[in-house]
Formats: C-alpha cells, structure tokens, sequence
C-alpha cells in the first residue's frame, strides 16, 4: 500500500510541476515588500535560444528599482532580464550586457513587449503598443536554457540572490513567450489583447510555483 | 390612552429607526464646518465581517484632512476608516492599521470603492473607476458588528469624539456597502451607476439618522 | 392740446419704464471704463424672496474686481452680489454676508449661475454647468423687494455709489432670475439654452434702462 | 504706329492696374526679410468709411513686432492698422488711436478679423474664430479714403516709410474687406472659409501690384 | 571558362549595382553608434536640379546633431543636407547655405517633407504633415548631379568624411526624392501614405548598397 502512495504522491507532485493552468484574466499579487515571495515560471525550451520575444503587463506605483522579468543560468544571472531603474529607465539585459530605454511614464498599468535576435542583436522594447528605437546587444550571442525564470525577484544568484528593495510590489500577468522575434503588427496585436500562441511561455497553460505572500487575482486591468 | 399613545411612540421612533428612504438622486450636504453635524448609518450586520467592498461619492474641494467613512466598534475607532490625509493622500485603516494611496487629484465630484479580504490582506482602493496598486492589510483579522458607522465626521471615540478640522464641508452620497469583493467588472459597473444588490447599507433602503447642519439636497453629479 | 402732449409724454415715459424687450441673441456691452456706465433692470417683486436664482453670461477679460450682478435695498447695498475679488475668486453676498468660490479659469464667455434658500442657507454656485461645492449663508434671512438691479457697476449706495475700478468692461447677457432654486438639471438645461420661464428677470421680455457708454449688440457666444 | 502701341502700353498699364485676380488657394509669400518687398492693393472706396471689417489669414514664426494691415492716408499713416507688437499683443489703431489685444498664441496659421463702428467705437478683434472682449475706439470718427493700402510693411509715411524690422516674413492670405460691421455668425462663416461678397477688398477678385521679393504660391493653410 | 565567370561577376555586381527593391514596410535600422555604418542611394538624375522635393520617415531619440539626408557632389558636400542640430533645431542647407527651422519635438517616429526652387529661391519644411514657415535660399542656384546620397552619416568628404557624433541611430525609411516642387496637397498625400510617382529616388524601387552594421527590418510606424 505504501508504495502505492508514494507512487500517488510523484504523481500528484510531478503533476503539480507539469499542472498547466489557464491564467486567462488573472494575474499574480505580490501585495507586500518581501524578500522571498515570487513566482517561479517553467519554460518550454529544448534547443539554445538565439531569439525571443517576451510579453507581459505591470501594474505597480514603485518609484525604485524593481524586477520585471528575470531569467537566470547557473553561469549568468543576467542572461535575460527586464528592469526598472531609478529615475523610469527600463533596460533590458542580454548575457549580462544591456541597453537602457525611457519610455513615456505611467500611473496606469504597463504593457512591456522586449524582443532580441542574434544575428543582429537588434534589441527592442516595446511599451504600451509603441516601440522605443531600435538597439544593439550581444550580436552572436546563444541564451543558455536550463534556466530559472523568477516573477516578482532579481536573481543575483541562479533562483535566488533576492533582494527586498528590487522586489515587486503590486500585479503582474499576461506573461508570454516566443523563441523569434514578433513583427511590429503581431507585437501590436498581443497588446490588443491576441496572443500568438506562444511557444516557449504561454499564459493561457502556465506551469508556475509560487512562494510567500503572492495571490492569484482577477487582473485589474481591462 | 396613555398606553396606546406610547406604544404609537415607540413605534414610530422604532420604525423612524427601521425607516428606509430611497435615496436615489440625493445627496448629504454638509454645507459648514462643524464638529457635531453628521448622519449615522444603521448597518444589517449579522455575522463578524472578513471581507467588505465599501462605495460612496463625494463633492468637497477641502484642501485638508476629512473623513469620508468612519466605521467604528467600541474596541476599535478606526475598524474601517476611508480619510483623506494632508497632501491629498487617501488612507484606508482596517483594524487601526492603514495602507495609503495616492490618487490623481479632481476638482470634480469623487466616487470611491475600497475592498478588503481577510484571507489574503489585499486591500484595493479605486477612484473614479481607476484601480490603485493592491496593498496588504491585517491578514487573517476579523472586523467587529456592533459598529457606529459615521458619515460627515472621523470618530475618536465610540460614535463620538469628532473635531471640526477633520469634519467633511460638501456632499456625500451614493453610498453602499457589501460584505464580499466586488471583482473589477463590478466595480466599474457601480462606477457606472450600477448598484449589485449591496447587502449591508444600500443606498436605495438607507436607514439613516441627520443630525446637526446637514440636508437632503439633489445631487450635485449626473 | 397741451394736456394731451403731456398725457401723451407721460404714456410714452411710463410705457418706456414697462416696455418689455426680448433681447435673445443680443448683450449689453460696456466697451470703456467708466463710473455712469450701467443698466438697471426692473424686477417683478410682489413678496419678499426666501429663496432665488439668477443666471447670467459675462465675456471680459478684465484682470481687477467687477461686479457681475448687484441687487441693493434701501437698507442692504449687498442684498444680492455677485462679484469678482482679485485672484479669480467669486463672491456670492447675501443680505452683506458672503461666500467664496474658486472656480476655473477661462477665457472664453463665462456663465454663472447662483442660488440661495433661506431655509438652509444653502448657496450654490455653478461655473459653464460645473458647480461649486455648496456652502451656506444667511439662514432664515428675507430678502427685500424693493431693489435697484445693476449691471456694469457695483452698489455701493441704493442704485449709486459706482466706482470705476469696480465697473464691467466687456459684454452681459442672458440675465433671468427665478424666485426659487432651481434643480441641477435645470441649471444645465439653462446653461445650454433653455429658460425656464424666469418669473423675476426674463431675458426674453426685459425691462431696463440703459445710462452711459452702453450698448446693444450681437452676442459674441453662441 | 507710334501713337498705337503708346495707347496698348497705356491700356495694358491701366489694365494692369484694374486687373483682378482670383487669389483663391493662394498667398503672397515673403520668404526673406527686407525694407522693400510689399504688396499694395487697390480698393473699392467712393465715400467715406464709417464701419468696417476686415479679415485675413497669416502664417509666420517672427517673434517680433509686424505689420499685418496698413491703410494709410495723406494725413493719417496709421488710419487702420494691425499690428503685432513685442510680446504677442496685438493692436488695431483708427485714426491714430489704438486698442489692444491679447489672443491666445499659436504656432500655425493665425485667421483674424476686425470690425469698427464709428457710431459706438466698438472695435472687435476675432483671432481663429473666437472674439477677443471687444474695445472702443475713436467714437464718431470718419476714415479718409485716398488711402494706401500695404501688405508686408508698416507705412510711416504715404506708400513708405518702410522698416526692415517691422516687415512680415512668411504667408499672408484670404484678404477680404467690407465697408459694414459683420455679425458674429458671418465672421464665423468667413473663418470656416465663406466669402459673405466683400465690397472693398475681394481676395477673388484683387487688384494688387508686387514689389521685391514676394511670390505667389499655393497657400500652406488647408 | 575564366572569361565567362569574369563576365558573370561583372553583370552580378553591375545588376547589384542596378538592383531595385521594393522597400515598402521596411526601413534601415542604424541600432548602433558608428562612423562606418551608412547607406549609399543611387539616383536618377540626368539634368541639373533647379529643383527639389524630398520626403523621409526617421525614428530616433538621439538628444545631440546627426544627419537626415546627404546629398554632396565633388565640389560641395552640403549640395543638399538636411541636418539635426542641437537644441531640436533642423536646418536644410544649398549648396552650402541654410537655413533653420525649429518645428515641435517629438518622441514619435517624425516625417519629414523639404522642397526648394531655384527660381524664388522658397524653401519648405514640412514636419509631420505640417508646413513650417516659407525661407528662402540661394535664388537662382543650380544643383550638380554627379551626386553621393548617403543616409546614417554627414559627408564632409564627397561620400566620406563622417563622424560618429553625427551619425544617425535608429530608423530611416519611406525615402523618395522628386525633381520638381510638391504642391501642399501632394506633401499632405505623401504623409498619408500616398507615393506620387518620385522621379529621382523612388522607395519602392531602390537601388543602395549598405556598408557597415545596417539592417533591413519591419518599419515601426503604421
């Protein structure tokens, strides 16, 4: 009998771990500065990534630094990573290099939509529907894919190194994920509210695990 | 007759106290600075409250603080207050502790909603159908019944203890209360003039009680 | 045939002191600085007034006080006064008690309307259909009756004491008195161009005389 | 023979000088400063002037004092004037006297009107449509009609007295000038581009001469 | 065989030379500060240009002087430039004279429109659909036709010369040229998208050579 349970328990875990769920109006709460809440998210990745394109919305009224998105190797931390600096300039990092953007600024919530490709390392950023001009980073460069994606937390370590005061505090969702660079029309159509079918990170069958003080909620933007 | 005359009294004081008045249209107009001008509300509240959804609309152009929703026990002063701190900041107290927000600034009537849940400690405060950034307050408290709740005046004491710098001078009213949150679509739909059958003060059965220099006057917004 | 000319002269005279104007799509217009410049308006008053209206349209872009409408008695030079202070600010005076507003600025044709109510003292203010917050003045006073109505100057003896630094430069118009409150749909109604068949001053059958630099012209607002 | 092309000269030359020209979709343009380039136009006058409107649409980015329209006499240089002055502030002169206005600025082409009365002096400007307050001027007064008209300078004597720093550089267009009062609603039609069949001078029908550097082009306003 | 592949290679690099690609929807990308990185069109142009009209989309967010468009010849490298300077000024030079403009400043992707003729020497800028003030510059001048027309960098050589603090950083498309003034309505037609058949260099049928880090991709404006 013992074994039976025991079976039924890697079941139900690895189940728990491969669960997806369809996040579809949702979104994740951090409501409270914390050191250790956060969304761990996991990817669909087989083959090195030598492009992507990642989505998704913000809704907090933080004047400091805070992590949007955060992809992390054993051998780089910052092999992707979206981040709010002091004074509302966003970079974006690749392989631990970055460009620094600065958007129009804004009490509502955000749309981010960042998108790189190695044969150019053209980098762009796109908020709320409009494009920043156009950069370049890390051309060559292959992203590594055993990697910890955290919501919520910078890692300055793989899963983990967090740090309270560049956490999240407020809404986060409509995270997705391609493993190509989305076209200008297909960008503006994701933050219309399309979806593309994302195939490395797709809201709508998530696979995430949350720790601490993170609630799922209705998203409170339209 | 004598008999027969007291217990007419009693009726009519008791059904003055039980008397619901369709308020639609109207507005409490709190026309002076005051400190003993106010309008007590009668809640239908059977069981501890561990969730509440408060929303009401105001019209002052004060540029100091103010109450606009006092709800008091006889442990707790501030078990749920909605004021208006100095700089135009708003503060929602639950239970004596308070989360502030800070609103875009009107010159124009004001409608408010503030919701609070005991399981997770989020607390949302929308203004003019525009949500803030979710906050945390008090997880797992439960709010007292035995409530004095107080338009037009902060209580620092039981159903008393007002000052006249912190009174409301303009009009409250539209004001509905319901033990659960509203999701956002409900939200926006009250923002809109919906009302969803509010289950514990329904601005279209108020039982209300006036006192001091404070009228029943059309409302002022459309 | 003298008694005639006389009898004729004292029609004429009386007839030009009854003989009602309707002056829609027209202003007064007070193109200089002056202290004799003015119109005085004749009321229809039978009982003293508990409660009024007025309504007007000024266009000036004078930046010192003037006056917009003032009624005196014999015994109360600001029995009714609508004035402009320095900074912007409007004053309603009644029965020499007043009130102050701060409504927007504009340069553009304004429109005023101003309402009283002894039984609460209740005075409103509505700036282009917007209105003020409410505030209270001279509860339970009466208004006299026997009034000298002036535009373009300010009172400060019965239908004299003018002062030139205090007079209108600039067009008035769509003058009309009600000797009750008007709702606030009402006053939008009348802000957008309806009358509501003012039973003190009517716009459309005015009685007045025109002293000074004055003149009748087209209105220069829609 | 000789006697023959003498009179052609003299009829071209006098044709010249009665020819009119539809001007219709075009401006004069003064592309460069100077103290020599203008354009003089032949009115339309047989008695004296007692009223009149004149309308015409400019489009510069001088930051300093120009003239827009001067009409000047043997006796009197600035019989009519517009004139732009230093800090945006805009005068008309009659007969020597002025009044002054200040509309709101704008970086695209500005459309203006002005009207007198010699019977009232009410002196109107209307700047994109919208009436400044109007102003009094010269009451009683009678305009010469030997008049010189000038576009791109300022006259300070009959047909000259030019300053390089008092001409128009830019677009000057849509001309047109009667010898009555227009109403409001007709300045409104001639803004929104109606003609109303100008009696004194007729942007479709213009007898004008150039002088300097000034062009006919399409006009740059739709 | 040798010759043939020899010829081969000549009529490759010759038709590459002569290759003309349909730009539409595509633009350079420029994501990089550099002074090699640049773009040489090839123009038709068989006579001298008395003459001119060129229309270009630019996105960028440089804050200091970098190059539009730059059209030099043997013996004059500011044949035709159109240039950013420092505090948001634009200047358009010919043949080695300019002359400035200071249109509104944007963070959008801007259009640009600038005409010139040799005949009244007017000059036009128009920006984002809207005409700027008529200039004036080098009346009667002819343009050599034995051009360099370099987009991303400023010649102060015949197709060399460049500095990296004047190189452009973002992206530059919709590049046509015509050899004749557009009319107002053209220029407005052309910034909705129209193309008006341009005769000297047509983006719907380029020939260019890109030299250094410069990409073709999707255009970021509508």
């Amino acid at each position: 009998m013992e074994k039976l349970s025991l079976c039924l328990l890697v079941i139900i875990s690895l189940s728990n771990a491969f669960a997806q769920t369809d996040m579809i109006g949702k979104a994740f709460v951090f409501p409270k500065e914390s050191e250790n809440s956060y969304v761990s998210l996991t990817a669909r990745l087989t083959k090195p990534l030598t492009a992507f394109t990642v989505c998704l919305r913000v809704y907090t009224d933080l004047n400091r630094d805070y992590s949007l998105f955060s992809y992390a190797t054993k051998t780089q931390y910052n092999e992707i990573l979206l981040f709010r600096g002091k004074t509302a300039v966003y970079s974006i990092s690749v392989g631990g290099a970055d460009v620094v953007f600065k958007p129009h600024q804004s009490s509502e919530p955000m749309h981010f939509c960042m998108t790189w490709e190695s044969t150019s390392g053209i980098t762009e950023l796109w908020v709320d529907g409009k494009p920043m001009v156009r950069r370049s980073l890390k051309r060559g460069y292959s992203l590594g894919t055993q990697a910890s994606i955290i919501l919520g937390q910078e890692q300055d370590a793989f899963a983990g190194g967090f740090e309270k005061n560049q956490c999240l505090v407020g809404d986060i969702g409509d995270v997705n994920m391609w493993d190509y660079v989305l076209s200008p029309e297909e960008i503006n159509t994701v933050y219309a509210g399309g979806t593309f079918s994302p195939n490395v990170l797709n809201w709508r069958a998530l696979r995430y695990e949350m720790s601490g003080e993170v609630y799922v909620k209705p998203q409170l933007w339209p």
